[in-house]
């Protein structure tokens, strides 16, 4: 029996792995790339602006100085952020003219935003989020 | 007719704010502290050992021993992950006896974890996710 100290979680107080337990859930995992694959997408949403960029998104196309303007970032700071989202496959974007558009990639994208601030209690309005619904209203 | 350097993503090579659009995009944010919330509860998935206690705790309930065998990490560096992990809320758990038990706080998480593998290409098989549909077997 080897006592643990409590300097993080609370711990067991006793060394009890439970090999069948432990067996069962190594087989239900995935790779390691994938677990770092997975923190590098949740990444790009751990930043309190690109989580506005998607969550924007996920209502409306916008061009890129639309974008800046209603996260109230520079146009500089606003391409820095989408580079790192459209790096990882959150946003995709159009060329129209002279423009520039983003939308999200997909709606597992508009998913995660919807899931996460659900379970801060901020549940989106009822028929208040098309874009995951019924696709992106064209910009 | 102001040009952009294209520094990071693609942007628009004119200004061109749409009023009417950002309007609509600004009235549908969520308050700077929700956008903060969410990027720290994003954040906390954004490390491959706290994607794969996450992921395992999908399937099962489990003690903090088996957890760190699971991930491959000192009981001291599991304790730390989930002291992150229950602090935003993504995990809970129980003591009994000797030994705490944790397991997803709701089924939010879990979801957040199969969307996010799912946008990766790596979908949950079918059936081999109960923790979601059908609750936590009990540990």
């Amino acid at each position: 029996m080897v006592q643990h100290p409590s300097a993080g979680a609370e711990l067991c107080e006793a060394r009890c792995i439970h090999p069948t337990d432990v067996a069962r859930a190594r087989a239900g995992l995935e790779t390691e790339a994938v677990y770092s694959e997975l923190a590098e997408l949740f990444g790009a949403l751990a930043d309190a602006t690109r989580a506005t960029i998607v969550h924007t998104l996920l209502r409306q196309e916008l061009c890129t100085c639309d974008i800046a303007a209603v996260a109230g970032v520079s146009e500089s700071g606003a391409s820095q952020h989408l580079r790192v989202l459209r790096a990882l496959r959150l946003v995709k974007s159009r060329r129209a003219g002279k423009f520039v558009y983003y939308s999200l990639d997909d709606a597992h994208i508009a998913l995660l935003v919807q899931v996460g601030l659900t379970h801060l209690g901020h549940p989106p309005a009822v028929g208040g989020e098309p874009g995951v619904l019924a696709g992106k209203d064209g910009g």
